[in-house]
This record gives C-alpha cells, sequence and structure tokens, in this order.
C-alpha cells in the first residue's frame, strides 16, 4: 500500500510517499510545493496540478495530512486553511482515503516522544525511512504524516478519518 | 459579460449569476450547494462539482467571492476557508478572473449604505434584479456580490484582484 503524506502549507506545501508492505516502509519519494509571492489562486492551483502528477505517478490509496489548528495568527490560519482544502478536495476525487493527524500524534508515533524537536523528528525519520539524507523540512513532516499513518493499528483508523 | 457572485460557506455556500451589459444588469441564477451534516472530503467535492456545472452552463468571465476575515469562532473561521477555497481553485481552472470583497463593501455598493441589515440587503438585490421573490439568503449574498463587481469602476478593480 502506497500512502501519501501531506504537510500543508501555503508557502511551502511538503508531500511524502512511502510503501508498506506487512510491517516494512520504503520510502517513495518526497518533495514540496514552492508558492512563495503567489497570489493565492496560482498557489491553489499549483498545490493541485503537483499533487494531482504526484498521484498519478505514484498511485497511493490513502492520504495522510496535518490537522489544523490555530496557526501563529489568524490571517496565517486562514492562508493555512486554504491551502490545506486541496489536497483533500484532490484527494477525494481521486479516490484515496483521507486521514488526519495532529503535530503532536505524528511526533509520538515517530520518535516515541511527543516534544521531539524539528531536527530530532527530521534525524528519525531519516533513520527510519534509511533516506541518504536530511529530507527538505516541510518534505519530512510529510514523510513523518506518512509513517503515522502506517504505524497506526487497524482498529484506531475510523477515529483519524477525514 | 456573465459574472458569478460566491458567498461562500461550509454548510451552505451560495452562488448567483448575472449578466452586465453596459450598465444594465440581467439576473440569471441563483442557488446553493447545501452540505450539512456532511464530511469535510465530501463537502468539497460536492463544492467542486456543482459550482463546475454552473460555470460549463453560464461560462462566467469573473467570479466575485466573499473576502474572509475572522467568523464566529476559529473553528468555524477554519472550516470557512477550507471552503472558500474551492471555487478559488475553480474559477482559476477555468480561466476566471477573480475578485474579492467585504461584507461592508458589498453593503455600501448594493444599498448605499454601509450598516444595512440583512433583510434590507436582501430585498435591495431583489429589487435591483427584478427577481419574483426575495431569494435564498446565500444565493441573496451571492447576487450582491456579482453585483458589487458590476457596480465597480474599471480603474479600481486591481485592488480587488485575488
Amino acid at each position: 500500500m502506497v500512502i501519501l503524506g501531506i504537510d500543508p502549507g501555503s508557502i511551502t506545501l511538503g508531500y511524502g510517499l512511502i510503501e508498506k508492505k506487512g510491517n516494512k516502509l520504503t520510502h517513495l519519494e518526497n518533495g514540496a510545493v514552492y508558492m512563495k509571492n503567489e497570489p493565492l489562486s496560482v498557489k491553489l492551483e499549483m498545490i493541485y496540478n503537483q499533487l494531482s502528477d504526484v498521484i498519478t505517478e505514484y498511485k497511493p490509496e490513502v492520504m495522510s495530512i496535518e490537522n489544523i489548528f490555530y496557526a501563529k495568527n489568524i490571517q496565517s490560519t486562514i492562508k493555512l486553511a486554504h491551502a490545506r482544502s486541496i489536497p483533500i478536495l484532490l484527494a477525494k476525487q481521486r479516490g484515496l482515503i483521507i486521514y488526519q493527524f495532529t503535530p503532536l500524534e505524528v511526533k509520538k508515533s515517530v520518535t516515541g516522544y511527543g516534544r521531539a524537536d524539528k531536527s530530532q523528528m527530521q534525524n528519525m525519520v531519516k533513520v527510519l525511512l534509511k533516506l541518504p539524507e536530511i529530507a527538505d523540512p516541510d518534505a519530512s513532516d510529510a514523510l513523518a504524516l506518512a509513517m503515522t499513518y502506517a504505524h497506526l493499528p487497524n482498529f484506531q483508523r475510523d477515529k483519524y478519518r477525514v
């Protein structure tokens, strides 16, 4: 099963793909949509088009996306919510099952520790997925989201469905 | 020129279409996407599909959508931003030029008065567009947004582009 992780953002949106076979996780791809200084409508179309290509290429069955709470301020939160909406629409259109996790849930799942810092997280993702080097921060977070779904026992999945 | 007005919402999303020929405005259509109790991904796809059909049928060149500020609370604001993102994506994909206005700008444009209440607004929309009866509130607001764009002098348009 291929899992698409999404770290939503309105400036950079990270994505990462892993394959789960039994308990074995294999890294397939990671990257980001870079949208700095673009108008909102252009950003949304960039997210849609680039993730659409990724879905066509890797055919994930599941999307794991970060839940949204209050960001830095209300304007950032509103921008983030606009950006986050597009992968959810696209996943629905393409038949992926969608799950969401909070940053805390991701940290606990990947490092076993809710207060891991950014660099600890990135290093854990590198080690667990045998990456040659640490991935870009947004792509690393996206891979962590995909791993969080992969680690989830079947019976717990329903409560994370979007 | 056909103008599509959008009153974004995550429970009901209103839309309205008017045609502008010179200074004459003609009502073409209004309606709403009703999404109560649907999961988020289903809501987003409903908005996309229903507005896609509307765009195919009426071929608007312009979309006029309500700007977003802080709604009732942060959770409502986040839901609203998710819903609002979809018409913006779709309009971009279909080549519409996108404008946004605040509720205050809409009120001033339609009634000449910034503190008009809901029913005054709805009645003005009915009178100005010669509707047989008052439209549903969300559809009426969407028509008011379309009219706000239609009333805008050319030289002022750029500042409202999304």
